[in-house]
């Protein structure tokens, strides 16, 4: 076989990584079902669409996928999430639905109950025969989640919970599901009890499953819900609102396997603090975040290959010398909008891969033998791709739309309706801001135990005491990491600037420097006069740079370590192309930082701008192979500004 | 009064401008009958919605303003485009169907017609008994006008010309109108005619109006429309496409202000040159490209407002040391996400009114008084203005959106009806990267003649070939302008960054700096071996940057001038540190630039971000008055995430 003809399947099968053949079952799928987004249906015949489309899918088999076998599933936590992921490349409404009901609300079954809640719901939530929402979000309270109001009250007279919506904002919003399918819900609410003779006290907030609808889908005595109506996109989502006026369900509806309240009102867990405990159930929940920025991924790729496959067919204005106009493709400006963020995308895809990857590890093994800083740092890390991919996915689609013109914004030819979709996954499963905040965070602390839960002045005021400095471990976790850092000069100056070892000392140099420096300003709140808020105000805008500044390492070391281990050598060479334009096109955006910290020299700064051009000149003719590897299936081309000879001449 | 409360109307009357009574008119208009998007109706309702909107508006008279008196209107071309400007504080579907008639059809008729034509089409157009389209774009070609493939042959021996489209590209696309509602269009078409006993040749480009549907909606013979159906938003236009089988129309349906075709079929025009005259005729037509500038504008304030007024509403997280928690507007995140965009709003508002107030000078002056080349000046600014504004609208909105949450995602709160509104308002009326470029090519050439209409590399050969090196004018056009200049240090390092002349020269050597350099590169050209289209290809992200910067350097002194003219000291003192968030950030987010041409040193760098930080402290107590001066109907603010306790707690 020639270079050519196997480059793509090379790239595929490095961005497909361990769970190709199940991306291959959803592929099939969405070719065979056309589940490509629609435009002109009511919500009801969209909503009822997706729930067919649902059904159809339970016989794949990945639908059982999320659930140990001991609970009713077939224990492949990657593939369940990468089969959602696929769906992002086919309709974004069918990907949240199914997310929904098997990650999110199968999730809480899963990983927050006990044997009586397994042996009762997941057989038939993963056969659809039960319905279930996600009912964590309040119109008050999203980030916050402690903060929420919704209340549980044990009533050891009866042996029931009492649920209540005691406030306007305790109202639970944007609820999938809610508005017309869901007739279980895992419900977030305050749980309140006392021991006997002791007065009730509320214990933090828990997870419990109260019926919302009976089987003619009428609500259930108590419960009011309500119909987000229409969204920026996702029509096939029915987004609902919940109120529980004294809604009374059985003691045992509590998804217990980290809390109980005995019969007689007495609250007890294996884990002692409220805090900790928190945090602990809000982690198992991890596989929403992991599968949110997965799809927004697919989804991103599919928004690109869409507006490169346009590109290479698409002429304007006349090419010198010759009849023909110029391919939008030949324009330098065309390339610079599009091929780096086919660099991040192919960054973040196999980031996103590893993650998954990890979480499937750790979801399969013994429980018993999963060290707990361990899975912090995953939460930690799921959270950074979450934020990193779904804003680059958002911003791949947007450029995507814009890059294809008056085209572009036919529903049609599906850039609009994945625009509309997409949006609100920068915001839906911990919004990019707060997440990016988090992992800061988490940065300048190492991880420390009781720093969760902390406002921001006991934060701040954690972090300026703190005894050492922070400083990034020396020492890289991955070995082929070290090696490239230890390959390349100490001053990354001295280093070429395509040597991978350049490229990672420079992002952890940045990171570092980052990080200490915003210690060291947080150590500010020590000082006599210094009022904690203020420090925190004052430096919330670099602590969100620590963030970023740590997502695009991570990304990077894990783009690295991949490519080390690609055999064929022009899939290789490519790859390390992409990672180059990657690297250079992440640090012309940020220069102004590099140059006013000395990291980079003007001469340096320079060659990076010129970089970028360069590195899209080079990777022009691989343009197709770059974004045929992506696996989109055939459905989501036959559009017309593909397909149409109006458009291609 | 004190000055709070004065305050508000102060700035309102900075930003109204010269047409403030006319914005009341439309504002009332939005209020009264409720001008906001919908979701949930079919196109076709939605359509007709929109239409009689429409005719409800007649009555106001501004419909009449843009045509001249002995035409039929009323000459007030200013506040015709306020009037649809003022629009996109209602339904931007509203502003375009508006836009479409009274602007681009209206304006057509006006401005490449002739007596008869005013005569005959005029007052039908105003109170819509003539409904037209704007038959411009062809799927082939949107951006390069100039290789439209629709044919007009003149036909001598009938005195007729026939329309045609020879190819799958020449089909009419995304005309708004065509789909339902327009009896007539303005076609643009490549004009074909010899004179007796001579060859017929192809003139170029010239409008036609050709009658579309007859009185009962039915295609006329020869006519295909089609409907282009759903997008990316505007669900009220009916945007659709043409095709033209040999359709027959009279002679003098073609609008013959530049050149007319004899009974005999010769051809003859007070323009001798075909490309000066095709560009005399498109530059008639500028009035489409402010009025959606405008529009964009308002929208994108909208927008704002809607966010800004939710942050002041809104409380997540708890604040140190109280019960209640914190406002969201009170995170610097928060801040320094809506704030300098606000600042944004402001100087490219300004910026809009004058380029309004120069439009209805010259459209409203006697035709032989006005200089060619201060149109051509005016096209260009129009064309800067325009992608500026509508780049910052859509950003403005799409992060207004994201700063909403998931509150921000429904569409009863308006945000993502109108994110997928101004969405396509960065394409029509010219893509803004290739407006950019041409606004870049007019800065390098100094508006020499003959360089329009040249390609890439004749272009660049031009460029090339030019005796003298490119310079900023030394001598700013603007007296206040020049005076702030004077009174600053030449080296703006020496200068406060606060200092207004400071700030107009930083943006003016960036400006100088790129355009000299890109003339240089431009210049290689002339070296034997080289390649004129590598040479373009190469240069053509540095051409953007020239544009980009231009755009920046005239709002800015746009901005500076204005202020200059407040009277009253509080809000000129606001205003001021207005522009300095304007400049802060704009220096901010070129910063890697500015460190590498060494405009700022890296301390003035790190002072920069810093004052970011600070102004969006300093003008937090303002942030009601800004967004309330903005002047946004109350109709808009009616939404459940301003209106309801379950939000605001």
């Amino acid at each position: 076989m020639s270079a050519e003809s196997t480059l793509t399947p090379y790239l595929r099968s490095v961005l497909d990584g361990r769970w190709g053949p199940t991306r291959d079952v959803v592929r099939r799928q969405i070719n065979d079902q056309a589940l490509v987004p629609q435009s002109g249906l009511s919500l009801d015949d969209y909503r009822t669409r997706v729930l067919g489309q649902m059904k159809d899918m339970v016989p794949l088999g990945f639908p059982a996928s999320g659930f140990r076998p001991e609970h009713g599933g077939t224990g492949d936590v990657g593939g369940a999430v990468t089969a959602i992921e696929t769906l992002g490349y086919g309709d974004l409404s069918l990907m949240v639905k199914a997310g929904v009901q098997w990650g999110l609300f199968g999730g809480a079954i899963e990983n927050l109950g006990t044997q009586e809640h397994h042996d009762t719901y997941v057989k038939g939530l993963i056969d659809l025969d039960v319905l279930g929402c996600f009912a964590m979000t309040e119109t008050g309270h999203g980030s916050n989640v402690q903060q929420l109001e919704t209340t549980a009250t044990y009533l050891p007279e009866t042996g029931e919970f009492e649920i209540c919506s005691p406030t306007p904002g305790s109202r639970k919003d944007y609820i999938g599901g809610a508005a017309e399918h869901a007739r279980f819900a895992a419900v977030f609410a305050q749980l309140v009890t006392g021991a006997p003779g002791e007065e009730p006290v509320s214990r933090g907030v828990h997870c419990f499953v109260v019926p919302i609808r009976d089987a003619d889908g009428a609500d259930m005595p108590g419960v009011t819900t309500s119909d987000c109506g229409y969204k920026g996109g996702l029509p096939g989502v029915d987004n609902g609102r919940i109120l529980f006026d004294r809604v009374r369900i059985p003691r045992t509806n509590l998804l217990n396997r980290y809390a109980d309240v005995a019969h007689d009102g007495t609250y007890s867990s294996p884990i002692e603090s409220d805090n900790r405990r928190f945090f602990t159930m809000l982690g198992t929940l991890i596989r929403g975040r992991v599968t949110v920025g997965a799809s927004a991924g697919a989804a991103g790729r599919l928004g690109l290959a869409l507006a490169v496959k346009y590109a290479l067919q698409r002429r304007q204005f006349q090419a010198p010398g010759g009849d023909t106009e110029m391919l939008l493709l030949d324009y330098r400006t065309h390339q610079r909008r599009l091929l780096p963020l086919v660099a991040r995308a192919y960054a973040f895809a196999i980031a996103q891969n590893e993650v998954t990857a990890e979480l499937h590890d750790m979801q399969t093994a013994d429980p018993a033998t999963v060290d707990p800083k361990e899975l912090r740092r995953l939460e930690t890390k799921a959270a950074a791709i979450k934020a990193g991919h779904t804003t680059l996915a958002q911003r791949a689609i947007s450029e995507a739309r814009e890059a294809c013109g008056g085209a572009g914004y036919m529903s049609e030819n599906l850039l609009p309706l994945l625009r509309g979709d997409i949006d609100v996954f920068t915001t839906f499963e911990g919004d990019n801001l707060v997440l990016t905040q988090l992992v800061a965070k988490e940065q300048l602390t190492a991880y420390a135990d009781d720093v969760q839960g902390l406002d921001a002045v006991g934060w701040v005021r954690f972090v300026a005491s703190m005894a050492t400095s922070y400083a990034l471990e020396k020492t890289a976790a991955r070995q082929v990491v070290q090696t490239l850092l230890d390959d390349s000069d100490e001053d990354p100056e001295n280093s070429a600037l395509t040597h991978p070892g350049t490229q990672l000392r420079l992002l952890r140099n940045r990171e570092d420097h980052l990080t200490r420096t915003a210690a060291a300003r947080m150590r500010r709140a020590k000082e006599d006069d210094a009022d904690a808020l203020e420090v925190f105000t004052e430096t919330q805008d670099h602590l969100i740079k620590v963030g970023e500044s740590h997502i695009e390492r991570i990304v990077l070391e894990s783009f690295v370590e991949v490519i080390g281990r690609v055999e064929d050598r022009e899939t290789r060479t490519v790859l390390k192309q992409v990672r180059n334009l990657f690297v250079y096109s992440l640090l012309e955006e940020d220069l102004g930082w590099f140059l006013m910290h000395r990291h980079v020299s003007v001469e340096r700064a320079k060659a990076i701008r010129r970089g970028v051009n360069d590195l899209c000149g080079e990777l022009r003719p691989y343009a197709h192979n770059l974004v045929d590897a992506f696996g989109v299936p055939d459905a989501c081309f036959d559009i017309p500004m593909l397909r149409d000879e109006a458009f291609t001449g």
